[in-house]
């Protein structure tokens, strides 16, 4: 299944992607795509209605997020042997993990803003994963269990806020907008492999990024059994797993985003998003 | 106002300590004691409320964390200058941010537990701040109108999770149990100076910190408005602003909690906290 929510910003209503490519109104099965409807039983449940009995929605419609209310939005960083090789860093021990605020959820195809005072805003395209039950001390074996499916994620960075700003990534990457997620969730039974799809992000219709999370340094059974070792896991929470080769700070020399720059990404069998960038109010 | 939440872990209740130190049930008045109750408009109609009126409540209940359905845990580090010193760090030349998940918010007498393969949890006694309202681009003048009032915090702290396991500290500031909340949100009008409040904690009955928000190198309203430029602050959003010194990493040798400890501690007007340390099952 294709799990989205659309509509305008704070009124998104649940919807479904049918086999055609139209979306579905699930508002009168589920209240919101959300930890409570991400349940294996509530996917099953999801799974067998018929996309046909609902009714279809325009498709000229906004995108939401397509999780709503997320507890926690978990990152991984350095997580790509080619993008670590590429930057000259050494493939940390274990995964580095840092902390998205929520409040930097957005659309896929909303606007992202470049917050005041910002000279270094980049882009990261990365493999969103979405959790459907809670995970506390789980075995890497049992992690995918926990997983209701994949999104495509833009961990939208300031690179000057991240690191020169006196310690703890979270402050480049909080920023409003900074997380657009979707354009839908693909639960799990979908995606045959999560380390085997390409991936790709355009500034302005040029190729920044090209890769594969076939490169992956510690893959997404392993983060959620490690992350699992230090905060529980609930449904609903969001964990991005890192960025392949091509960000702009990586660049010589490096480039940035400014108003008026348009960034395309995409994931093999999890779909595009495309973003206009503006300068914050 | 205090305000607080009493009842089981997960079905808990909105409630008021009246001014004889006498729980009522607030579940009436408001949903919960959480983002939407927390406006300057929904704290003027709850100040007109008489508690009297309100049904009293068994003294004996359980406390629950004093927000419920906090959007963020932001954290600042390092922001006190004896504390600085302790640590053997420099201050630093702006605010340390880093994030607590917020499922490790619990009731400030809640069993605090410690992780698995843990042998440095330590204890923070901290200031909390709680916004009420949201706060984008917020100005140092402006910001503690966005502030609904403050609560006692300890911000347990996994010391070789934070700092010896390849980057960021939230690694070592998230397990469940690690971000006791309470007892109740004391209301700013009944905080004349949030930069002057003595704070302490014991463990098993042993002065550890002793402290004063005076020494805070970054006060609140400093620190509402810088935060504000890197995230949008938002009603329920919960602060935690740094400990004084005598944590357990700073003594010689360091000293870390273990099962059967028992930790205490308070700030001046804002109540007391108590907690049985015991093992992760």
């Amino acid at each position: 299944m294709k799990l989205l929510r659309y509509g305008p910003q704070g009124a998104e209503k649940p919807g479904m992607l049918d086999s055609t490519g139209t979306i579905r109104d699930l508002s009168a099965v589920v209240e919101d795509v959300n930890g409570a409807s991400l349940s294996p039983d509530a996917l099953a449940k999801l799974a067998a209605v018929d996309p046909a009995s609902l009714p279809a929605v325009d498709g000229a419609t906004r995108l939401g997020p397509c999780v709503a209310d997320a507890g926690k939005f978990v990152a991984i960083g350095l997580n790509y042997s080619d993008h670590a090789a590429e930057s000259g860093l050494e493939v940390p021990p274990e995964p580095v993990v840092f902390m998205k605020a929520t409040s930097s959820i957005c659309g896929p195809n909303d606007n992202v803003e470049i917050p005041r005072g910002s000279e270094k805003t980049d882009w990261e395209v990365e493999l969103g994963v979405v959790i459907g039950s809670t995970a506390k001390y789980i075995s890497e074996a049992d992690a995918l269990k926990h997983v209701a499916g994949y999104c495509v994620i833009n961990d939208v960075s300031e690179r000057g806020f991240q690191i020169e700003r006196s310690g703890q990534w979270v402050k480049g990457k909080s920023a409003d907008t900074f997380g657009p997620l979707g354009p839908w969730l693909v639960t799990k039974d979908e995606v045959a492999d999560p380390q085997a799809l390409s991936m790709w992000l355009d500034v302005n219709g040029e190729r920044q990024q090209t890769g594969n999370t076939n490169t992956m340094v510690y893959g997404v059974a392993f983060i959620v059994s490690y992350l699992s070792q230090f905060m529980t896991l609930h449904p609903g929470d969001i964990i991005t797993t890192g960025t392949p080769p091509g960000v702009g700070m990586g660049q010589k020399p490096p480039r940035y985003l400014k108003p008026g720059d348009v960034v395309s990404l995409g994931i093999e069998g999890l779909g595009d998003q495309r973003q206009d960038v503006v300068a914050a109010k």
